[in-house]
């Protein structure tokens, strides 16, 4: 069977989700609009042998941010995007992950659609499906969970409903959470959730250096939860997390 | 640069996520654990090109089920996946979606293990990511909504938290409740949400019939949402909805 990109064409824009940053998460149409790039602006976060995708004859520039360090704007971000679809070039904007999940993807497709450059959103495996299939998490769970929550772990802390989140019966999934863990926990504890609920983080999902952590509640609220690697962490908060080493694949 | 799955062998699952069920937003390596089955077991919610991607050598199984017609209980999956792997095949559970949001796979993933079968899961693209990305309705969305509630249609609806959900400030969605949307809307009306929230109902997620209809929470409880097509149909519920129509891919 053949894959073919139907609307491939000069000035024309593809928002990817990269996925969880290893290439073999890429979706088979993620992969074909690399491959007719031109130029590709990329994030953080992908495996380091995600680029050998990258075709030779693409111009790519890194426009990604880490811990808070930005290489460049939103603003100059959304600009490549225009200046290089406007040089008539074949646009892939790669992003981790999926575009739509705290991916920033609307505000790129807002600046495109107000521009009128046409283009093509490909989603992709969000790192949270990712952290939860290879550390054995299932997300929903028959007789255990049956809804999901997805917080920003940068979320002003005095403005977050905690009632509703010590109160959720399902399972709890913190993106860009690591630093906020413990005041999260103490402040679901507060609220009224199981000191003994279950924690669990996967830091680097897909990578080659994927971990998983497990604790309770009542221990990361006293104790945080500690890194092991220096990459990114998702947190999941529930019963499911107690699945999370019934793990046998070898 | 080649994609090789490092650990097939005889009597090995692979539980991939097929994703939304057009076969470009397949995952590499779920195509690449599809080419090397003896034995594939798969859901309804895939397009009739996915087929193409089985390999010719491969016996598939139908196991799915549409509008709660099963074809075979879970229990009869289980023992399939279970007696094929012990007959030395490599075997392929082709799941829409993702195997853990809504899919059941935490019960495959813990019967396997339990029966010592070694395995591997392959995250793939929920349909509600490709429903967003597909309608340019972004999930998050700076200064709009920073959080997400996912919600199965099924649900008892006495049981739901309905002060929780009416009160949520950010993007809510459900999975399998085109039936039961009309009973929601007014249950959320009734608890104070905003009667002009926007509700959008996607269609067929990815495939050549999909479908987006939007409206709003107060005309959805008094009329419902009347589905265009028989397929599946995930709901958004949100201010994001309103980007719905904001697409210029030609």
């Amino acid at each position: 069977m053949e894959f073919e990109l139907s609307k491939t064409k000069k000035g024309f824009v593809y928002l990817v989700g990269a996925g969880p940053g290893n290439p073999d998460y890429l979706t088979i149409k993620g992969l074909r609009a690399i491959e007719s790039a031109d130029v590709i602006l990329y994030d953080a976060l992908l495996e380091v042998t995600f680029l050998d995708l990258f075709p030779k004859k693409a111009k790519s520039i890194y426009v990604g941010k880490r811990c808070g360090k930005h290489s460049y704007s939103q603003a100059d971000i959304n600009q490549l995007i225009l200046n290089s679809a406007k040089e008539n070039n074949i646009v892939v904007r790669l992003k981790g992950g999926d575009p739509f999940i705290f991916g920033r993807g609307g505000e790129e497709t807002n600046f495109l659609f107000e521009n009128k450059i046409p283009f093509e959103i490909i989603p992709g495996v969000s790192s949270f499906l990712a952290a939860s299939t290879l550390a054995n998490i299932p997300i929903t769970h028959r007789g255990i969970s049956d809804q999901v929550l997805l917080l920003n772990g940068h979320s002003n802390i005095e403005e977050c409903k905690w009632n509703l989140y010590a109160n959720f019966t399902g399972t709890i999934i913190i993106f860009m959470g690591t630093k906020t863990i413990q005041q999260f926990a103490n402040k679901l504890l507060q609220y009224g959730m199981d000191p003994n609920m279950p924690v669990g983080l996967i830091e680097n999902a897909s990578f080659q250096n994927q971990t998983v952590t497990t604790n309770t509640l009542k221990a990361v609220a006293s104790s945080g939860m500690k890194k092991v690697t220096e990459g990114p962490g998702i947190i999941f908060i529930g019963r499911v997390v107690t699945y999370a080493n019934c793990i046998q694949n070898e």
